[in-house]
């Protein structure tokens, strides 16, 4: 396991789950190899000349800027070989390897929780047929749901995911700090974000949007605006996220 | 039930599961007055003349802009009358009778899904610590979170509301539509909506932010923004929502 972070850490977890043996961890930080080979008892290294040669799999688990990097530092002949980053393209192993590919878990992980890994989209890549089928059958072992995907549409689903997810959190949290500065308990939104999250798990989220932008409810709109006049990166997000509101309508009508 | 909206077909059907009447339901559009009338075993008026005067409850449930104008035309001395707006003033009232006041349900309404009032937070306020009383007796009926809010908290609240659940709704509608171009199914993002909005109800959201934004992981970012060269209104969200993540972690850590 080459990394030290979050996706390095739940993905090792889970592949111990699976029954596998992880060799060793690598980090530049030798107290995060430490931390996370302890984890999972592995062998921490933060010299990539003590690297394993004998590993059937090397995970690179960085940045998305520090894999291109590391993997210029890498040389395992025909050793299989993948990235986790959503974003990455395959190629940025080419020369690594003759057998490289991806193995990105489409999840959101932090410190604080586990995960159920059985539920985790796993997207898979390789440089051949072969190597895609390989990284599949590996991933099959973690979760019930893995798909293989070229680099480009991986990307989309990269993408969509931080609008569904990372942006959708930065919203509770704006919401949040909203509510703090009135003493309101942000326990009260609950029901409402449950509501909103079960409403499109049948239905298409374009058809059940509900508030003030899609009612062209320009009173309510304007109301609002003012309260956030001396907010203004909450005034904006406002203003731009409804009118993209109305635009989407647009769309989906056209 | 002066109105026909969502609001007023979710209450007005919330009020008959617990068992009261609802006498009339009033919209300008016969087809629509209609259409309640017949769901809440109610009678249908276009006519404000036709209002019977001898309610125990009447309720205003019309777009904001509409409040103050359908309230000018409402002459009802002594009968508590409610509005169910989040950012109407409960003065919106004041002239129409002695007592009056606000019953504001938290929560998204669509026509294709019904809820559970009872776990709906109902935010009540009158125009007396009596009024709210009564106000709040009646609430209590239907929802087993009933809270009182003077008029500039429940703005507050309505204005976190459309953060945390009208811009949420279309963030899934963008990821969607981005999914569709690329032929990916939605649904692969399921479970990470899940465990996103999992992840926020033990933790304080701005605790829990993944993301290229709040690791500073500037090369995912810029290769997300090449990808949505074509698409400016994505791409102006993706930075507003990026910075302002960026912003809030530094506002929460101050």
């Amino acid at each position: 396991m080459l990394g030290s972070g979050n996706v390095a850490t739940h993905l090792g977890k889970a592949f111990k789950i699976a029954g596998q043996t992880i060799s060793q961890v690598w980090s530049r930080n030798s107290d995060h190899a430490a931390e996370l080979a302890d984890v999972l008892a592995a062998e921490p290294i933060t010299d990539l000349f003590d690297l394993n040669q004998d590993a059937d799999l090397y995970i690179i688990s960085v940045k998305d800027e520090g894999i291109a990097n590391l993997a210029s530092e890498l040389k395992l002949k025909d050793k299989l070989i993948v990235h986790t980053s959503g974003t990455t393209g395959i190629s940025a192993l080419e020369g690594v390897s003759s057998r490289f590919g991806v193995f990105y878990p489409l999840q959101t992980f932090s410190k604080v929780k586990s995960v159920d890994f059985r539920q985790i989209p796993i997207v898979v890549e390789g440089n051949s047929p072969e190597v895609c089928a390989l990284i599949h059958a590996i991933a099959d072992r973690l979760s019930e749901n893995v798909i293989e995907l070229n680099s480009e549409q991986r990307r989309t689903l990269h993408i969509s995911a931080i609008f569904a997810c990372n942006f959708t959190n930065h919203l509770f949290a704006l919401a949040k700090e909203l509510l703090d500065e009135q003493k309101l308990d942000f326990d009260l939104l609950k029901p409402l974000i449950a509501e909103t999250v079960d409403k499109i798990q049948l239905n298409d989220p374009v058809t059940v949007q509900t508030g003030p932008a899609i009612r062209s409810d320009i009173s309510t709109m304007n109301a609002h605006l003012d309260l956030l006049e001396n907010k203004p990166e909450l005034k904006l997000l406002y203003e731009k996220l409804s009118q993209s509101i109305v635009n989407l309508q647009q769309r989906s009508e056209g």
